[in-house]
Protein backbone atom coordinates (compact mmCIF):
# COMPACT_ATOMS: atom_id res chain seq x y z
CA UNK A 1 0.00 0.00 0.00
CA UNK A 2 1.83 3.15 -1.56
CA UNK A 3 0.13 6.29 0.90
CA UNK A 4 0.71 9.37 -0.92
CA UNK A 5 -0.14 13.08 -0.34
CA UNK A 6 -1.72 14.99 -3.12
CA UNK A 7 -0.35 18.61 -3.55
CA UNK A 8 -2.83 21.56 -2.65
CA UNK A 9 -6.11 21.57 -4.16
CA UNK A 10 -5.49 24.39 -6.43
CA UNK A 11 -2.61 22.57 -8.32
CA UNK A 12 -4.07 18.53 -8.18
CA UNK A 13 -4.10 16.91 -11.98
CA UNK A 14 -4.41 13.77 -13.39
CA UNK A 15 -0.97 13.13 -13.43
CA UNK A 16 -1.39 12.83 -9.58
CA UNK A 17 -3.31 10.26 -9.01
CA UNK A 18 -1.22 6.59 -9.72
CA UNK A 19 -3.04 3.76 -9.77
CA UNK A 20 -2.30 2.68 -5.99
CA UNK A 21 -1.78 5.32 -4.21
CA UNK A 22 -3.66 5.59 -1.11
CA UNK A 23 -4.57 9.06 0.51
CA UNK A 24 -6.01 9.50 3.71
CA UNK A 25 -9.21 12.05 4.05
CA UNK A 26 -9.63 12.67 7.45
CA UNK A 27 -12.46 12.38 9.32
CA UNK A 28 -15.67 13.48 10.18
CA UNK A 29 -18.60 13.03 12.44
CA UNK A 30 -22.42 13.32 12.41
CA UNK A 31 -24.12 14.72 15.48
CA UNK A 32 -27.34 13.59 16.68
CA UNK A 33 -29.03 16.60 16.13
CA UNK A 34 -27.81 16.79 12.04
CA UNK A 35 -28.65 13.46 12.18
CA UNK A 36 -32.20 13.78 12.18
CA UNK A 37 -32.22 17.22 10.65
CA UNK A 38 -30.56 15.93 7.84
CA UNK A 39 -33.05 12.68 7.33
CA UNK A 40 -36.63 15.00 8.40
CA UNK A 41 -35.57 16.80 5.47
CA UNK A 42 -34.30 14.26 2.78
CA UNK A 43 -35.22 10.13 4.25
CA UNK A 44 -37.63 10.62 7.01
CA UNK A 45 -37.43 6.96 7.95
CA UNK A 46 -38.35 6.24 11.68
CA UNK A 47 -35.04 4.62 11.80
CA UNK A 48 -33.34 7.77 11.04
CA UNK A 49 -36.14 10.65 12.84
CA UNK A 50 -37.56 8.61 15.59
CA UNK A 51 -35.66 8.77 18.63
CA UNK A 52 -39.07 7.19 20.54
CA UNK A 53 -39.13 4.19 18.00
CA UNK A 54 -35.16 3.44 17.22
CA UNK A 55 -34.69 3.59 21.15
CA UNK A 56 -36.64 0.32 21.03
CA UNK A 57 -35.09 -1.12 17.50
CA UNK A 58 -32.59 -2.83 16.65
CA UNK A 59 -29.96 -0.47 16.90
CA UNK A 60 -30.97 0.96 19.80
CA UNK A 61 -31.70 4.76 18.88
CA UNK A 62 -31.17 6.56 15.68
CA UNK A 63 -28.83 6.03 13.15
CA UNK A 64 -27.90 8.44 10.30
CA UNK A 65 -29.12 8.11 7.10
CA UNK A 66 -27.07 6.33 4.34
CA UNK A 67 -27.18 9.21 2.29
CA UNK A 68 -26.08 11.80 5.31
CA UNK A 69 -22.87 9.56 5.78
CA UNK A 70 -22.17 10.12 2.17
CA UNK A 71 -22.64 13.74 2.09
CA UNK A 72 -20.02 13.91 5.15
CA UNK A 73 -17.50 11.78 3.10
CA UNK A 74 -18.08 14.23 0.49
CA UNK A 75 -16.59 17.39 2.24
CA UNK A 76 -13.68 15.36 3.09
CA UNK A 77 -13.67 14.25 -0.62
CA UNK A 78 -13.64 17.36 -1.67
CA UNK A 79 -10.85 19.11 0.75
CA UNK A 80 -8.56 16.35 0.64
CA UNK A 81 -8.47 14.36 -2.96
CA UNK A 82 -10.54 16.76 -6.09
CA UNK A 83 -8.37 19.66 -7.37
CA UNK A 84 -10.65 23.05 -7.19
CA UNK A 85 -13.09 24.44 -9.73
CA UNK A 86 -12.84 20.29 -11.09
CA UNK A 87 -15.71 18.68 -13.65
CA UNK A 88 -18.70 17.28 -12.75
CA UNK A 89 -18.43 13.47 -11.66
CA UNK A 90 -20.17 11.21 -13.89
CA UNK A 91 -21.22 8.72 -11.08
CA UNK A 92 -20.29 6.00 -8.07
CA UNK A 93 -20.42 2.41 -8.66
CA UNK A 94 -21.05 0.11 -5.55
CA UNK A 95 -22.18 2.02 -2.99
CA UNK A 96 -22.39 -0.28 0.16
CA UNK A 97 -23.82 0.79 3.21
CA UNK A 98 -22.00 -1.84 5.66
CA UNK A 99 -22.55 -1.21 8.88
CA UNK A 100 -25.06 1.62 11.08
CA UNK A 101 -23.22 4.91 11.58
CA UNK A 102 -24.36 6.04 15.23
CA UNK A 103 -24.12 9.80 16.33
CA UNK A 104 -20.93 11.02 17.35
CA UNK A 105 -18.74 8.18 16.09
CA UNK A 106 -14.98 9.59 14.30
CA UNK A 107 -15.43 8.09 10.89
CA UNK A 108 -11.95 8.14 9.35
CA UNK A 109 -12.05 7.48 5.31
CA UNK A 110 -9.12 7.02 3.36
CA UNK A 111 -9.47 6.76 -0.98
CA UNK A 112 -6.96 4.23 -3.51
CA UNK A 113 -6.24 4.70 -6.84
CA UNK A 114 -8.20 2.00 -8.78
CA UNK A 115 -7.78 2.89 -12.35
CA UNK A 116 -6.60 6.28 -14.15
CA UNK A 117 -6.74 6.39 -18.11
CA UNK A 118 -6.24 9.44 -20.12
CA UNK A 119 -9.68 10.57 -22.16
CA UNK A 120 -9.46 9.63 -26.08
CA UNK A 121 -11.90 12.38 -26.95
CA UNK A 122 -10.96 15.03 -24.77
CA UNK A 123 -7.43 15.14 -24.35
CA UNK A 124 -7.60 17.80 -21.61
CA UNK A 125 -8.78 15.51 -18.74
CA UNK A 126 -8.44 11.74 -17.46
CA UNK A 127 -10.43 9.25 -15.59
CA UNK A 128 -10.25 8.51 -12.51
CA UNK A 129 -11.85 5.47 -10.44
CA UNK A 130 -11.06 5.05 -7.01
CA UNK A 131 -12.30 3.17 -3.84
CA UNK A 132 -13.29 4.87 -0.72
CA UNK A 133 -13.74 3.28 2.72
CA UNK A 134 -15.43 5.18 5.86
CA UNK A 135 -14.02 3.47 8.61
CA UNK A 136 -15.52 3.70 12.27
CA UNK A 137 -13.45 3.99 15.47
CA UNK A 138 -13.14 0.21 15.61
CA UNK A 139 -11.97 0.00 12.51
CA UNK A 140 -14.74 -1.91 10.59
CA UNK A 141 -15.73 -0.60 7.44
CA UNK A 142 -19.32 1.28 7.18
CA UNK A 143 -19.36 2.34 3.94
CA UNK A 144 -17.77 1.77 0.97
CA UNK A 145 -17.69 3.18 -2.97
CA UNK A 146 -16.42 3.35 -5.88
CA UNK A 147 -16.43 6.68 -7.61
CA UNK A 148 -15.35 8.17 -10.93
CA UNK A 149 -13.72 11.34 -11.43
CA UNK A 150 -12.72 13.48 -14.29
CA UNK A 151 -9.60 15.21 -13.50
CA UNK A 152 -7.56 17.49 -15.99
CA UNK A 153 -4.17 16.80 -17.20
CA UNK A 154 -1.13 19.40 -16.48
CA UNK A 155 -0.68 21.88 -19.33
CA UNK A 156 2.25 20.38 -20.21
CA UNK A 157 0.72 16.88 -20.85
CA UNK A 158 -1.61 18.39 -23.44
CA UNK A 159 0.96 20.15 -25.22
CA UNK A 160 3.18 17.06 -25.43
CA UNK A 161 0.25 15.31 -26.25
CA UNK A 162 0.27 15.90 -29.98
CA UNK B 1 -44.45 -1.04 -19.12
CA UNK B 2 -46.91 -2.32 -16.01
CA UNK B 3 -47.55 0.84 -14.85
CA UNK B 4 -48.73 0.28 -10.70
CA UNK B 5 -50.18 1.91 -7.80
CA UNK B 6 -48.51 0.55 -4.54
CA UNK B 7 -51.12 0.25 -1.16
CA UNK B 8 -50.07 2.95 1.72
CA UNK B 9 -46.78 2.88 2.90
CA UNK B 10 -48.03 1.07 5.93
CA UNK B 11 -49.07 -1.99 4.08
CA UNK B 12 -46.37 -2.45 1.36
CA UNK B 13 -44.47 -5.81 1.49
CA UNK B 14 -42.05 -7.51 -0.81
CA UNK B 15 -45.08 -9.36 -2.76
CA UNK B 16 -46.28 -5.70 -3.23
CA UNK B 17 -42.91 -5.92 -5.91
CA UNK B 18 -43.16 -7.85 -8.56
CA UNK B 19 -40.30 -8.03 -11.45
CA UNK B 20 -41.75 -5.36 -14.18
CA UNK B 21 -43.78 -3.08 -12.20
CA UNK B 22 -43.39 0.65 -13.07
CA UNK B 23 -44.22 3.32 -9.88
CA UNK B 24 -44.29 6.80 -10.35
CA UNK B 25 -42.58 8.28 -7.73
CA UNK B 26 -43.80 11.92 -8.23
CA UNK B 27 -41.57 15.26 -8.53
CA UNK B 28 -39.00 17.67 -6.43
CA UNK B 29 -37.31 20.77 -7.23
CA UNK B 30 -34.02 21.99 -5.60
CA UNK B 31 -34.64 25.84 -4.91
CA UNK B 32 -31.13 28.09 -5.88
CA UNK B 33 -30.25 28.84 -1.92
CA UNK B 34 -31.01 25.21 -0.86
CA UNK B 35 -28.70 24.02 -3.43
CA UNK B 36 -26.08 26.69 -2.33
CA UNK B 37 -26.41 25.95 1.21
CA UNK B 38 -26.51 22.09 0.78
CA UNK B 39 -23.30 22.22 -1.09
CA UNK B 40 -21.74 24.83 1.08
CA UNK B 41 -22.00 21.74 3.86
CA UNK B 42 -21.48 18.91 2.34
CA UNK B 43 -20.10 19.45 -1.44
CA UNK B 44 -18.33 22.88 -1.37
CA UNK B 45 -17.13 22.63 -5.07
CA UNK B 46 -17.32 25.82 -7.07
CA UNK B 47 -20.07 24.66 -9.50
CA UNK B 48 -22.27 24.59 -6.41
CA UNK B 49 -21.48 27.34 -4.16
CA UNK B 50 -19.74 30.37 -6.15
CA UNK B 51 -22.57 32.62 -8.04
CA UNK B 52 -20.24 34.17 -9.63
CA UNK B 53 -17.85 31.82 -10.59
CA UNK B 54 -20.54 29.87 -12.11
CA UNK B 55 -21.84 32.78 -13.66
CA UNK B 56 -18.82 32.70 -16.14
CA UNK B 57 -18.77 28.51 -16.32
CA UNK B 58 -19.48 26.13 -18.28
CA UNK B 59 -23.44 25.74 -17.16
CA UNK B 60 -23.95 29.48 -16.66
CA UNK B 61 -24.77 29.30 -13.28
CA UNK B 62 -24.40 26.66 -9.93
CA UNK B 63 -25.91 23.18 -10.52
CA UNK B 64 -27.09 21.39 -7.80
CA UNK B 65 -24.60 18.76 -6.07
CA UNK B 66 -24.94 15.37 -7.31
CA UNK B 67 -25.41 14.46 -3.59
CA UNK B 68 -28.53 16.72 -3.51
CA UNK B 69 -30.26 15.53 -6.51
CA UNK B 70 -30.15 11.98 -4.78
CA UNK B 71 -31.45 13.49 -1.09
CA UNK B 72 -34.51 15.22 -3.00
CA UNK B 73 -35.13 11.90 -4.64
CA UNK B 74 -34.48 9.61 -1.32
CA UNK B 75 -37.47 12.00 0.05
CA UNK B 76 -39.29 10.75 -3.00
CA UNK B 77 -38.49 6.59 -2.51
CA UNK B 78 -39.30 7.15 0.87
CA UNK B 79 -42.82 8.65 0.94
CA UNK B 80 -43.71 6.81 -2.10
CA UNK B 81 -41.63 3.53 -2.80
CA UNK B 82 -40.82 2.19 0.59
CA UNK B 83 -42.53 0.99 3.35
CA UNK B 84 -43.06 2.32 6.90
CA UNK B 85 -40.71 1.46 9.35
CA UNK B 86 -38.75 -1.11 6.77
CA UNK B 87 -35.45 -2.09 6.70
CA UNK B 88 -32.05 -0.49 5.97
CA UNK B 89 -30.48 -0.51 2.64
CA UNK B 90 -27.16 -2.57 1.94
CA UNK B 91 -26.31 0.35 -1.48
CA UNK B 92 -26.95 1.39 -4.56
CA UNK B 93 -25.52 0.22 -7.60
CA UNK B 94 -24.50 2.63 -11.03
CA UNK B 95 -25.47 5.71 -9.79
CA UNK B 96 -25.10 7.88 -12.86
CA UNK B 97 -25.12 11.90 -12.90
CA UNK B 98 -25.88 12.22 -16.80
CA UNK B 99 -27.02 16.06 -17.27
CA UNK B 100 -26.70 18.99 -14.89
CA UNK B 101 -29.85 20.09 -12.31
CA UNK B 102 -30.77 24.15 -12.42
CA UNK B 103 -32.19 25.84 -9.97
CA UNK B 104 -36.26 25.52 -9.75
CA UNK B 105 -36.47 22.89 -12.61
CA UNK B 106 -39.27 20.27 -11.72
CA UNK B 107 -37.69 16.79 -11.52
CA UNK B 108 -39.92 14.15 -12.24
CA UNK B 109 -38.97 10.29 -11.16
CA UNK B 110 -39.72 7.05 -11.75
CA UNK B 111 -39.01 3.41 -10.16
CA UNK B 112 -38.51 0.20 -12.16
CA UNK B 113 -38.49 -3.22 -10.38
CA UNK B 114 -35.55 -5.24 -11.74
CA UNK B 115 -35.11 -8.25 -9.51
CA UNK B 116 -37.09 -9.14 -6.30
CA UNK B 117 -35.97 -12.58 -4.61
CA UNK B 118 -37.00 -13.68 -0.95
CA UNK B 119 -33.90 -14.29 1.54
CA UNK B 120 -32.91 -17.96 1.84
CA UNK B 121 -31.25 -16.91 5.48
CA UNK B 122 -33.63 -14.76 6.21
CA UNK B 123 -36.85 -15.44 5.07
CA UNK B 124 -38.64 -12.62 7.04
CA UNK B 125 -37.63 -10.70 4.01
CA UNK B 126 -36.97 -10.76 0.00
CA UNK B 127 -34.66 -8.20 -1.71
CA UNK B 128 -36.24 -6.12 -4.33
CA UNK B 129 -33.75 -4.69 -6.92
CA UNK B 130 -34.84 -1.33 -8.80
CA UNK B 131 -33.59 0.97 -11.75
CA UNK B 132 -34.87 4.98 -10.53
CA UNK B 133 -34.75 7.60 -13.39
CA UNK B 134 -35.09 10.98 -12.95
CA UNK B 135 -36.09 13.29 -15.30
CA UNK B 136 -35.82 16.98 -16.12
CA UNK B 137 -38.70 18.76 -17.87
CA UNK B 138 -37.68 18.28 -21.09
CA UNK B 139 -37.82 14.52 -20.53
CA UNK B 140 -34.16 13.84 -20.51
CA UNK B 141 -32.83 11.63 -17.43
CA UNK B 142 -30.69 13.55 -15.36
CA UNK B 143 -29.77 10.85 -12.71
CA UNK B 144 -30.37 7.14 -12.99
CA UNK B 145 -29.03 4.35 -10.06
CA UNK B 146 -29.95 0.97 -9.34
CA UNK B 147 -30.84 0.56 -5.53
CA UNK B 148 -31.30 -2.94 -3.48
CA UNK B 149 -33.90 -3.02 -0.61
CA UNK B 150 -34.71 -5.43 1.79
CA UNK B 151 -38.62 -5.56 1.76
CA UNK B 152 -40.66 -7.77 4.54
CA UNK B 153 -42.39 -10.36 3.58
CA UNK B 154 -46.16 -10.34 4.47
CA UNK B 155 -47.20 -12.07 7.39
CA UNK B 156 -48.96 -14.43 5.78
CA UNK B 157 -46.12 -15.48 3.42
CA UNK B 158 -43.96 -16.38 6.12
CA UNK B 159 -46.74 -18.63 7.31
CA UNK B 160 -46.59 -20.69 4.43
CA UNK B 161 -43.30 -20.83 3.43
CA UNK B 162 -42.82 -23.24 6.36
Amino acid sequence: MVRCVLPPAAERHFEDYPVGAVFDLGSFLLAEDDIVSFATRYDPQSMHIDRDWAAQGPFGGVIASGWHTVAGLMRLIVENFLPRNGLASPGINELRWLLPVYPGETLRAQVTVTEARRSRSRPDRGLVTSFVEVLNQAGDPVLTMRPMNFIRVRPESLASSG
